[in-house]
């Protein structure tokens, strides 16, 4: 088999810090962002991370850098490249690597124009990745599904249709925000009893969700389906996610229409992309169904999605409160998990979207759902590792969670590995709990 | 009390076709809307609807005839206007009012300029009246929620929830599509057993649901609430809704999550937003809670609210087969109902939406959920009319309906009224049934 030279795992980069075990970024990653320079927020631009380095996009076109594209296609939020095609994706990905190698024409000449196309990563602000025009979040953790299950309906806990519908629903695209953002507490309807009444107050159970999300690149119009066959191609990358989530008021909210304001007042996601063509050398096989568990239905099953449509992304979460910060304690890892405890691969999850007809575009963001394994240290939400609050995590401080508190950090990180390639990156997807309004 | 000029039933148009009763366009209305000229799909520019014409609100600007509002105001969709002011959106009505009154000097100058500024509805396009960034779907008819519930859940209809919280889910933006699309009908999961296996097959329990659709005015920060006194001005107008829904889909995916395929291959809108300001003769008292029930929250609580945020709209549906369009027979009206019936404002929707911090932006569209009231008649979709297909309409044709069949075309109107007022009208939301793919 002749690997293909960009997931090379002895390529090396001119940009040094690119060739550090220590980081995310090296030459087989090329993650894609926006960010802009200081001073300069409205000039928003693709770039790809390398090292600690930012690959300007605009300018490396600009400088005729990167034959076939032009600056247009880097202007603004990704969402022009994503709605390019797979076969463009990959051939932009040969010229990035090519450019930044440490070996080879393209790299001498990608090296000589340092000073103009790289910018330094802790010198630009990085923005959301694509105007998301509709994202929509899954919920393809078995685990997940059947420990929530069990706390919400104690008799009833993994529903019929689970193992047969990829099941998902409608978040809100405009509280979508980018690594960094501060989140604000929400006040709300939240009920002791459930039969009500009432009450309205900052929630006491905040909570983070672990998740992927998937990119969608090309469109399908209104009406037209996309086959199983084809919908792994409709995946342009993959961001961390994390779904805030008020359990209290989503306990109350959520019959009959699902959550609405337990979750919308902010979706956290990673600002580097990870392409559909970086993860190739990590797939691995779909989730290996119990016996007794039913066949995906026909226009969900593919032998090639069930032979690769996994993913070996590792994903952890590390939680640091105010006390630990001011103490100079480092974050505690709250839990490691993986996608490849996902049920449910995310060709089906684009191939079950589209199968009433319902048009996907380039930006569209879907959430994988909360990614949690059998054990409990994989458990991507505080539910679930503290089981509703009865088994609370002590922190190094000796402060105890059971939910989040005020001023804690959340940052999810998640890197992708297999024998024989170069491991892989996502960055962070950070942020911090400021106290709800009029609280603090 | 001094009536606003622009609402004065006196007035009339030099535009003859506004002044015949038939019209739903009156100057007394003056809706909204974006449109083309045939030829110039890309060329899409804000209208007015008068009479039987459109007033082409760029060459309105650019004649110097709308003072204070530019060109650039009016290109494209509307949501540069929504993003505007109250205190602007009135001076625009005020001005468009003038420049087509019979009477008064505007209305001369306007005249003079009728080639350049008028063009007639027939001979244009109409599109979707904003991009719109979010949709959100509620279910503001406690009939509505009270017959679905005993379908869905005979032994628990109306959830404890119900009365206090507006209840709400996020819909599908890309598949918004304006009145006259066709709509293909879905292929999806179906299940006669609740607990399964399902199959998959066109839905054939395929239905309508009569919505208004708020447009939403202005913005809110992320983290800002919107106060229930101040939510009402978040409202720029309304249109004419059709959430197709298919019910068989619906009741197999819908827990625990919510409804997602069974809605999200298609909702259409009326092109036409009738703004507050036209609405404003038609407030009238919010839903009248029968005895027991609780008061709203103080957060959903305002006593103008109460006295003046209902709308005394009457909403129709029309239905007409193929067999019906094929013998000259014109549409049946399945329905009337009408938005004082619905328990939840506008405002009270609004302000629960911010009441977590969730941003609303210009151009998102919020749908008040099927509007149904007491009386049979006035069920706004066939799962209530038929009540799940155990009591079929039978059609002039003799055909039977207990859903939509093929070749069935629905149509959508609406109207406001009150003593001393014009009555103004909502146009058409209208679709005609596609076959599934495969299936012509």
């Amino acid at each position: 088999m002749t690997i293909n030279p960009t997931h090379d795992p002895a390529r090396r980069s001119w940009v040094e810090s690119a060739n550090t075990d220590a980081t995310d970024f090296p030459i087989q990653n090329l993650p894609l962002g926006v960010f802009s320079r200081a001073g300069r927020e409205e000039d928003r631009r693709c770039g790809v991370a390398i090292g600690d380095q930012v690959l300007d996009l605009v300018e490396a076109a600009r400088q005729g850098l990167l034959e076939g594209f032009a600056v247009d296609d880097f202007t603004g939020p990704l969402n022009r490249l994503m709605a390019q095609s797979p076969d463009r994706w990959r051939a932009l990905r040969a010229l990035v690597s090519d450019l930044l190698s440490a070996e080879g024409a393209a790299g001498v000449r990608g090296r000589a124009r340092q000073g103009e196309i790289l910018v330094r990563q802790d010198a630009v602000t990085m923005h959301l990745p694509a105007d998301v025009g509709d994202y929509t979040d899954f919920y393809a953790s078995v685990y997940h599904a059947t420990n929530v299950g069990s706390m919400f309906r104690p008799d009833n806990p993994l529903l019929p249709n689970y193992k047969w519908v990829p099941i998902g629903y409608h978040g809100r695209a405009s509280s979508i925000v980018p690594s960094g953002t501060a989140v604000r507490r929400p006040v709300g309807q939240v009920s002791a009893n459930p039969a009500g009444p009432p009450t309205v107050g900052p929630t006491a159970r905040l909570d983070y969700e672990v998740e992927l999300g998937a990119w969608i690149g090309g469109a399908n119009a209104l009406g037209a389906t996309v086959p199983i066959a084809r919908a792994g191609e409709r995946v342009f990358g993959v961001s961390l996610l994390n779904d805030w989530s008020a359990r209290d008021m989503q306990a109350w909210e959520y019959q009959p229409l699902g959550p609405f304001l337990a979750k919308n007042f902010a979706s956290s996601v990673s600002p580097w992309v990870v392409t559909a063509e970086a993860l190739a050398p990590f797939r691995t096989p779909a989730f290996a169904r119990p016996e007794g568990d039913p066949a995906p239905l026909p226009y969900l099953f593919d032998a090639g999605d069930q032979a690769s449509g996994g993913l070996a992304i590792a994903v952890e979460c590390w939680l640091a409160s105010a006390g630990m910060r001011a103490a100079g304690i480092a974050p505690m890892r709250v839990s490691l998990g993986s996608a490849r405890d996902l049920y449910w691969t995310f060709a089906q999850m684009v191939a079950h979207h589209a199968s009433n007809g319902c048009n996907l575009k380039p930006g569209d963001l879907l959430g994988s759902g909360t990614v949690s394994g059998a054990e409990k240290g994989s458990r991507g939400c505080l539910l679930e590792l503290t089981w509703r609050g009865t088994e609370p995590i002590t922190l190094p401080t000796g402060e105890v969670r059971s939910f989040l508190a005020d001023g804690d950090a959340v940052t999810l990180r998640a890197s992708a590995s297999a024998p024989g390639y170069r491991t892989i990156g996502f960055g962070e997807c950070a942020g911090v709990i400021l106290p709800a309004t009029g609280q603090e």
